[in-house]
């Protein structure tokens, strides 16, 4: 990954620039990075801590970016030379790419001199923000999918390079079995995966020529795209020819499928399953690929399609219902003059848009009976919690609504990924994160993950945090 | 911008191995990038060209690429050593970037040896897809303004780092006055904008003296952010009382505005506008940001807001309400054995898949009476087509509606960007692209280019490219 230390807004530099100037760019803040709930995401699938990471431990203004800055004639002299020399010098903490996160709930905490605190929220929002989103998406499409597999077809649909190649590693993580996208591929370790195109089967004179031609190659995975001219007068029989012939020839098929890419998918998967089982071709898998996503998967499987793997483009890849997640980065604590750290709150005319204030903690419970989740609580982090005889969790807002929990075991969110500007966290690989995040979801009820109406998880505020906040806003409000 | 050449879906490598090993390789291909007609864009802004230019001439793949896709085992040694050596040799025609194009016209034209235009289909894909579609929602939001500035403020919730940076390329295409990135402001030369978040509120006694230390830092550009606490009770006064002491103190006021983030914008512009200016501060402008795009501009200029500028983020760098322009690369001819080259046509069980075969020539017909755009015509480049006398257009499909024109003059869309695989086309700075887009789009009527129904331009087939396609279609379907 390029230097991306001037990826960044310019208020965050015209407000270091004042930080630097008034003496108070030292001063420690705390600041938290999470989504707000919105109607489209239930839950979501952390990924990009990795990149962001990387990002982290390379900041560093170069020359020229602190010339350019110099250009711009709006930042003070000594604060120029300041930047030439920063480095990161605070602390992260984050949750592991791959867990299940909910609105509200910290992905990451920054907890640093607030110039540098700062400095860093829009690289970071931008980084975690899209992989979460895609990954998130990955995840409801593959759950949609009950199992077969998908395989990220996206590159050319995405926004711009970036967004194909984290975007694939992000598919990954949330679920996908493989990516058309040869560079993520090299660079993540992941399987690369595709056959042919229309083109292809435009170079020869016929669609059984193009076939035969492509299986003499690769006889052994073999996905014939049927759709060029006519998917069921010529493509499937094609395919039918060619994979009779092949299979007489080696006696098996291995990776034998076709692959439709336009028209009525379930008609076409159903009508071209009868032909292959008639020819004795029930090895033949059948792919589908044109805007794919958890819905139209939901609805070709609700009208009993013939359809064993899913190649998704656009919709995933850009996230085509909610192509942004909606991440904010706030501040929830700030030293005073004195260096004693104070919580913050933002009030907003935006409901919604309050933040919780302070430096947090997030637990999830576990049910001890059946292993799974039963709530989430964010807490205070230096808040006392006892959780041996029992805990009784609160909603958020509706405070009357309370739930005792007893036999559980709860476990911490967030791990500390750097401590004073060094990195202490190694993140895992993608295929060990894909498969994290595939025990995390069994730890779910399926009604939680479900795609339409699932049930609002719950992710509660302790009392330590609840009680602060309210004070904070009637403070703020006198 | 790093080398990009693995940036390819796998399915490219595998055909490209093919065509190698059937000696394939080398014949002529011409393929067009274009999009297809959707409910959503009725004209689009080009843009991506510079990155696509530059793609092309880094265009070879690494020792270590070809380490990687040889340990994949599915590749010929003689074929990998060959793309070792691969450079493209190829022509390339494409629209200039600011240039408005509508569906199915291609924004580019690859003529290269099969191998090589296949190989580059994606990354093209991808690079020139999203910056026109970037350019063109950053043009819709634009012409909602009316003319007031807008501001691209998206890097935060971009789809990842290229996303956000080349997106604020094509946003400043589109129309946009100024960007808040940083490092898009550098690399493109286009002027960065921004001053203050919540989080900077937050960091003083109160919004009062916030306010007073930024305008202390920087008097003749001070953008105060009023709602961190209560817009109207506390924000927009402490801002009229900064201001007041401000202009008292240097006798005017330069570059002075608020900023509204959350809340009912049309309520909350109208009363800060009164509170301002019966503090005779009517020349403190008024900017809103949250959640921006054509369609609330357009209901905030109906219900008289009194806003005066827009920071437009999410969903112009997302494209929010399209996230893909859905570009394709479709092959439209390739040489038969022989070397001569054959017009290719894909059919589709979807009738908009179905392609425009041959090599093509766009030509823009303008009024000589009003200079304004007429209708454009996709024809053969080597149609002899005479203009003197009139000329009379078609539609596409319904070949019964004719128009005929008189008085016009016609100007050919594409140019000349490689040739014999050297680039010969020097791309201009983005300002004088937005310029060029600007001249551009006056010059079509704004019937076309409103957000709300607009009409729909004529894009007709010229008789040579009909008469191809409709005897190619019999023939396939014989």
């Amino acid at each position: 990954m390029r230097n991306l230390t001037l990826l960044t807004d310019l208020y965050q530099l015209t407000m270091a620039n004042a930080y630097y100037l008034k003496g108070m760019h030292d001063r420690r803040a705390v600041f938290d990075l999470y989504f707000r709930r919105n109607g489209k995401i239930n839950y979501a699938v952390a990924a990009g801590l990795e990149q962001a990471c990387e990002y982290v431990r390379d900041f560093r203004f170069s020359e020229g970016d602190v010339e350019y800055l110099k250009g711009l004639k709006i930042f003070d002299a000594a604060f120029l030379k300041y930047l030439a020399e920063l480095r990161f010098t605070g602390d992260i903490y984050a949750v592991e790419e791959g867990t299940i996160a909910f609105p509200d709930e910290p992905l990451m905490i920054v907890d640093a001199p607030v110039l540098q605190a700062q400095l860093l929220e829009t690289a970071l929002l931008n980084i975690v923000s899209h992989q979460t989103l895609i990954a998130t998406k990955a995840s409801n499409i593959c759950v949609a999918a009950e199992g077969a597999p998908v395989v990220e077809f996206g590159l050319r649909r995405a926004q711009g390079p970036d967004a194909g190649v984290y975007g694939a590693r992000a598919a990954m993580i949330g679920g996908c079995r493989a990516t058309s996208n040869v560079l993520a591929a090299k660079l993540f370790g992941v399987p690369p995966s595709g056959t042919m195109a229309h083109s292809f089967v435009l170079c020869f004179p016929d669609e059984l020529t193009a076939f035969r031609e492509y299986a003499s190659l690769y006889p052994d995975n073999c996905t014939l795209l049927v759709d060029t001219y006519d998917t069921l007068r010529s493509g499937v029989p094609s395919a039918v020819k060619l994979f009779t012939e092949l299979k007489e020839k080696q006696g098996y098929l291995k990776s034998a499928a076709i692959r439709i890419d336009s028209g009525d998918l379930a008609y076409l998967s159903k009508k071209a399953r009868a032909l292959l089982d008639a020819a004795d071709l029930g090895e033949v898998k059948i792919i589908v690929s044109n805007e794919i996503d958890e819905e139209l998967i939901a609805s070709l499987k609700n009208q009993r399609a013939r359809i064993d793997g899913w190649g998704v483009g656009t919709k995933l890849i850009t996230s085509g219902n909610l192509p942004s997640l909606g991440g904010v980065y706030k501040m929830a604590a700030f030293a005073d003059g004195g260096g004693a750290l104070q919580p913050k709150i933002k009030l907003s005319d935006t409901l919604e848009k309050i933040t919780n204030p302070g430096v947090k903690e997030v637990y999830r419970f576990y049910s001890g009976e059946t292993g799974k989740a039963l709530a989430d609580l964010i807490a205070l982090r230096d808040e006392k919690l006892d959780f041996r005889d029992g805990f009784t969790i609160v909603h958020p807002t509706e405070r009357w609504k309370k739930t005792a929990l007893t036999n559980f075991r709860a476990r911490k969110l967030l791990v500390k990924v750097f401590a004073g500007g060094e990195q202490v966290y190694r993140p895992p690989a993608v295929p060990e994160i894909s498969a994290y995040r595939a025990r995390e979801l069994e730890t779910f009820w399926e009604e939680i993950t479900r795609n339409v109406n699932p049930h609002i998880y719950k992710v509660d505020l302790s009392e330590g945090l609840y009680d602060l906040k309210t004070s904070l806003i009637e403070e703020m409000q006198v």
